[in-house]
């Protein structure tokens, strides 16, 4: 018996996706009774082309309001449904603001998050005079001038292996804080300061903490050579304010 | 009496505005009663300001759904409010879409229609296999391969001095028809095509049917050198169809 790629029924494939979403108007990435998430609507989705209620693994959960170009998220079926066919089949049953770019066959034992080892965020801030009409859901708007060089300078002062207990959110314990920052990139372009953040794995808040405190040395507020101590603190309070989720975009998980 | 600039009550200035907005909910720039349009946003929004109800004349208009980084407006006013501090002013009685990005002062006989010697408008096609998430509202999605030579190949008998009758929406009546177009660049990065077209003006729809023209020609249903033809034939037919507004972004008035 030839078995076609469409004959596989029965066969569990380990599939994983790679998802597109506008966060403002889902309540975050994870399931929450009552409310619109993107893992939900996955799941809904998948359900809808599948007949299957899968349990769909992201690689991280996002904040309400934070964005994504390159979530990854994997799932098991028994459907006959050609890997290829997978994103258009799910997006027919997706609103406009969420897709799956790409979908792929991976081994049977992939965890899309334990196999992740690493991920790039990018955050956003329009600096121009005038509120920004076309990016106002992608980017903050903050229209006060900022030392872009000084905020280089602090940023690369978090780039290694530190613990960044100071830089998550207060009330959450993580037993190792030990994280590595493999490098922060911040471009600037016609009024527009994109931040590239490049590590192993973040703590909850961690990226959009580390953005409000570059953001006060952008300001003035705090100097470039403060930064070793504020990790050494290793308490919320050292560090700068919580900058807001709708300038933060997940790029890419690596595996 | 020395008169500073902010006691000039009384004196008539002409004001010019240079103004951005999110044509996706506005019924276009021109006024019409019971509809929401950018003008009379505008206009609104200078009355709460001001005081007065002015005349906003702008460049030109642009149709429902089509967005603009550059239109420009000028108006009258003997309000005593500094030029500088109006886009501020203005803004804060306009909604997110639209926004007053410069205020400047003109001669008293500037006009920002008449006097406009040329406008630069950029349309912009996602060709993406998976529908675009971000852009949903900037650019249309085309999920098609395009032949980008041959659509500069047929861009270039465009330009020049012309007689665009057959690029103009049918049933509209121009006594001249002929129009000059400058340049048309058609960039390609990461599947998104970026076409610019700079001229000394264009006919209602112009823009737009040309795009959808050369998108034919993409898709060689057309071929580069049909274009001499499809000019000198002077009617609507012969051109292709009239690609959709959302793409369609004016992004510079000339004076």
């Amino acid at each position: 018996v030839v078995s076609s790629d469409e004959d596989r029924i029965g066969d569990v494939r380990n599939i994983a996706l790679v998802i597109e979403y506008n966060g403002a108007r889902f309540a975050g990435w994870q399931v929450q009774p009552g409310q619109r998430t993107v893992q939900q609507s996955i799941t809904d989705a998948i359900a809808a082309v599948t007949g299957e209620a899968v349990k769909l693994i992201g690689s991280g959960r996002t904040d309400s309001g934070v964005h994504a170009e390159g979530q990854v998220a994997n799932f098991k079926t028994q459907s006959s449904i050609k890997t290829s066919r997978f994103p258009a089949a799910i997006n027919s049953h997706l609103a406009a603001d969420a897709a799956v770019i790409e979908a792929r066959d991976v081994p049977p034992d992939f965890h899309a998050r334990h196999d992740a080892v690493g991920k790039t965020y990018r955050y956003t801030i329009s600096t121009r005079a005038v509120k920004p009409v076309f990016s106002r859901e992608l980017a903050v708007w903050v229209p006060r001038a900022m030392d872009v060089a000084a905020m280089r300078e602090a940023a690369a002062h978090l780039v290694g292996t530190h613990d960044f207990n100071s830089f998550r959110a207060q009330g959450k314990i993580d037993k190792d804080a030990v994280r590595t920052i493999e490098r922060i990139d911040i471009d600037e372009d016609d009024n527009v300061l994109r931040m590239y953040f490049a590590g192993t794995g973040f703590l909850y808040m961690m990226v959009r903490i580390i953005v409000g405190t570059l953001v006060e040395v952008g300001w003035g507020q705090r100097a470039p050579g403060d930064m070793p101590g504020v990790i050494e603190a290793r308490r919320r309070g050292a560090a700068g304010h919580t900058a807001p989720p709708e300038g933060l975009c997940l790029i890419e998980v690596r595996y």
